[in-house]
C-alpha cells in the first residue's frame, strides 16, 4: 500500500494529475449534452460529472470547468435556458467520445462525430437520436464555484423520452436494458454486469 | 417511445418518483462514507451522488439530503473537517448496502454492518480497511442549495492510500483491477466489463 499526500499529487506533471485524480472515482455516468444557440447552431459535448440533487422536484447538477468564452455549451444554456442529456450505448461510444473534442466554436458536434439530431416539439435543443434515454432539461441555477473556478449548473428534468419496457413495475429504470455505458477516468469506457439489486435496507 | 413530463413525473408517488429518477442517470460511483465524532465515536454512510468538481487542486463534491438533526454523517464532517471515502467490492456490497440503514445516532455502522475501521496516522476519521482505494478528505465548503434544501458538501483530497500497482504509467488508476463497484438507482450493484479506452480526442 502507497500513500500519496496532498503535496506528491501537487507535483505530479499536469495531465497526469488530471489523468490521475479524475480517475479515482471508480465507473460514472456519461452523457452527451445537446445544446442549440439563438442562431439555431447545435452543439454536443460530453460529460462525466453530471449528478442526482434531488427527486422531487427532479434536479440534477453537472459541473462545468472554467469557462472559456467561447464555451458553446455553456453559452447556449445561458442563452436558451435549456439543454438535453443523452445516454452513450456501445455502438456509438466512439462517436460519442469524439464530441469531447475542442471543435471550433460554431461547428455542430452532430455533424463531426456522425450523431443524429431529434427534435421534440415545444423544445428547441436536439436529443441524440441514438440515445435510449432522453431528458430535456430546463436551467434552473448558475452556480459559480469560487474555491476553484468552475460553474456548477443545475438544472430540472422537464420531460423523459425513453421505451415504457425499461421500467420496471416499482420505478426502476434498467439501464442494462437500455444498453447504458459508464466512464471511468476521462477516456476508458465499460459495460455492466449485474452483481444484485438490494432491498431497503433496514437497521 | 414515450414522453414523461413534468406534470407526470411530479403526480407519481413519492417512493416510486424517487426510484425512477435516481436511476435515469445510469451506473454511478458508490462510496463509503466514513466520519468520527468528537466523542470518538464512528459512522459509515453509503453515498452515490459523489462527484469530480476539479483536479488542480483535487476536490470532491458531494450531495447530502435535506439534514435531520441527527444526521451523523453531515454533523461529524462539520464538527472534524474530516472524512474519508471508501470504494465498495464485490465481496462486500452487501455490507455496504447495510450502510444506507436509518441507524440511531450513536451507532457506528462499522459494527452493525460487518465492516473493519482502518486509521492512518493524523487523520481522526476511520477508512474502511476492506476497500482498496481510500481517500483522505478535508472539508472546503458546505453549500445549503436553496433549490430544494439539500447541501453540497465540498472537500480536498489530502491523501490516498491504494496499491502504486493500479496506477498505469500515465496516471490512470485501474478501478477493474481494483475491484470496484458502480451503482444504478439506489439498491442496484454491478461490476464493469471493458469496452475500450480511446485516445485524447482531437477535431
Amino acid at each position: 500500500m502507497s500513500n500519496f499526500n496532498s503535496l506528491a499529487v501537487e507535483q505530479m506533471e499536469r495531465r497526469y494529475r488530471a489523468t490521475f485524480i479524475n480517475s479515482l472515482l471508480g465507473f460514472k455516468y456519461v452523457t452527451l449534452v445537446g445544446t442549440i444557440n439563438e442562431a439555431g447552431v447545435t452543439n454536443l459535448a460530453l460529460f462525466n460529472s453530471v449528478f442526482h440533487l434531488g427527486a422531487n422536484p427532479p434536479l440534477l447538477g453537472m459541473v462545468v470547468r472554467p469557462v472559456r468564452p467561447e464555451n458553446d455549451t455553456f453559452n447556449n444554456i445561458k442563452a436558451t435556458g435549456q439543454y438535453t442529456l443523452n445516454n452513450v450505448l456501445p455502438y456509438f461510444y466512439k462517436q460519442a467520445h469524439q464530441a469531447s473534442a475542442a471543435y471550433p466554436s460554431g461547428v455542430s458536434e452532430f455533424e463531426a462525430c456522425g450523431l443524429t439530431p431529434h427534435y421534440e416539439e415545444d423544445f428547441k435543443p436536439p436529443f441524440v437520436a441514438e440515445a435510449t434515454i432522453k431528458l430535456a432539461m430546463q436551467l434552473r441555477e448558475i452556480m459559480p464555484m469560487q474555491v476553484n473556478g468552475t460553474t456548477i449548473v443545475i438544472g430540472e428534468i422537464m420531460n423523459i423520452i425513453m421505451d415504457d419496457a425499461l421500467i420496471a413495475a416499482d420505478g426502476y429504470v434498467d439501464q442494462m436494458e437500455a444498453g447504458t455505458i459508464s466512464v471511468s477516468g476521462l477516456d476508458s469506457y465499460f459495460t455492466a454486469q449485474p452483481l444484485g439489486r438490494l432491498p431497503y435496507a433496514k437497521p
